[in-house]
């Protein structure tokens, strides 16, 4: 049992309007890589942000009095704040140097998912508007233009409650379901197991980023090879939903 | 760029007293698969507990009043309850089904990381001891054994904040450091990274998972093969301590 973790490298810096799977295509035949049914790709949400022109133009920001008064708090610029502001549902909590908030999307998570890294000066990078359509539209290309049947899962770069250090986390699919539900299914010793649901997506992405990195790589795409529950997991409608926990059942959102 | 991630079948059900560094390589042997300088072999937890003895024999275990109360309101088994409250040192947060605790290693996770799977029935395992130490006293026999320089990572399945389903989760490491700390680093655009620390060993476990399972796969270990950053982490005397934040710096618990 063997999975690869395969790096596309050659992918130039991504430009508003870009077609992100001809880009993957061309760079990936470049290395002489084909796709394979099954293949799932991990894509960086940067890359999709910027090909799909959806960035913040910090200068253009104009700070409400919440945002000056969380700015004052978290020591974080207020246009910046702002900007998480616009980009949330709800303000979870803050303090000095973080802002955790509900995105509108559903993700708990730091400054809206907000990215300052790996895009131009006085710019920033939002979470995609809706990452599951963006997986979809770049799944349906890549299948179409190679007859092969994959996944895409689009990725960020986050933090967590209660752990240093932020890892690859999925927030947007397409092809696959997110979440594994293993419930029924036996153990080693033949017993039912009775919680199991592995969150694959969050899995994939990890895996994904220790060949992407965050800094200057320059591998914004991934492909991870021979995932042995792809077909159990193939499904054509799936989103990333399973993957958010409902509010309601949240035990450490005051 | 490409990593493998490489399943070692065949490693029998783990009795107490195993040599796991032992069995191991013997299974790596059958599959014709040697151990090379900079690979990383995650273990799953539960086959370290059961080598160590690690064991709770819950039917010798006695509730307190406080595990009965809690065993009311989790509707969980109160000598089960008994032995999550003995593994933590704080409870941190109970409800229907679920129980938050820190452990006496300072991770924050449900039931205290005691799992009533793939072990015999009216056992649990806990989280091992020391797990550091586990990671240490493996990678050392392997590194006697084969003359490679390796990593070892001891593995658990746990469920995190705000996202449902669960993912492979580093608990102990050895001979690398868990993060990787890429603070004035530059980006694409040579512009400095401000906070970026990536908790790798984190990331290696999701990807260990993916190949482990949590059923009956019967695969407790994996190699993970081609890394680009084993050199630069490599450590001979770190620990899991940077994956764990320090309940100062835990926003989350009351």
């Amino acid at each position: 049992m063997e999975i690869k973790i395969i790096g596309i490298k050659g992918i130039p810096l991504i430009k508003t309007g870009d077609n992100l799977s001809q880009l993957i295509l061309k760079a990936a035949e470049l290395q002489d890589l084909q796709l394979d049914n099954e293949d799932i790709l991990v894509i960086a949400e940067t890359a999709v942000a910027k090909a799909e022109g959806n960035l913040i133009h910090l200068e253009n920001v104009k700070p409400s009095p919440n945002a000056i008064e969380i700015a004052e708090v978290t020591g974080k610029d207020a246009k910046l704040v702002e900007a998480i502001i616009n980009e949330s549902n709800e303000i979870i909590k803050v303090g000095p140097d973080f802002i955790i908030s509900e995105t509108k999307h559903g993700f708990v998570c730091a400054n809206a998912g907000i990215d300052e890294s790996n895009v131009d000066d006085g710019l920033a990078t939002p979470i995609p508007l809706d990452p599951d359509n963006s997986a979809q539209l770049i799944r349906e290309k890549l299948e179409k233009t190679t007859g092969k049947s994959v996944a895409v899962i689009i990725s960020d770069t986050q933090g967590r409650a209660f752990r240093e250090g932020a890892i690859g986390t999925a927030i947007g699919i397409s092809g696959m379901l997110p979440t594994w539900d293993r419930c029924g299914e036996l153990d080693l010793y033949d017993r039912e197991l009775k919680t199991t649901s592995i969150a694959v997506a969050d899995e994939l992405s990890s895996a994904a980023s220790m060949v992407m990195g965050q800094a200057n790589e320059g591998i914004p795409v991934v492909i991870i090879r021979g995932v042995s529950y792809f077909k159990k997991l193939r499904n054509e409608y799936a989103n990333i939903k399973p993957l958010i926990r409902p509010k309601k059942y949240d035990v450490f959102r005051e």
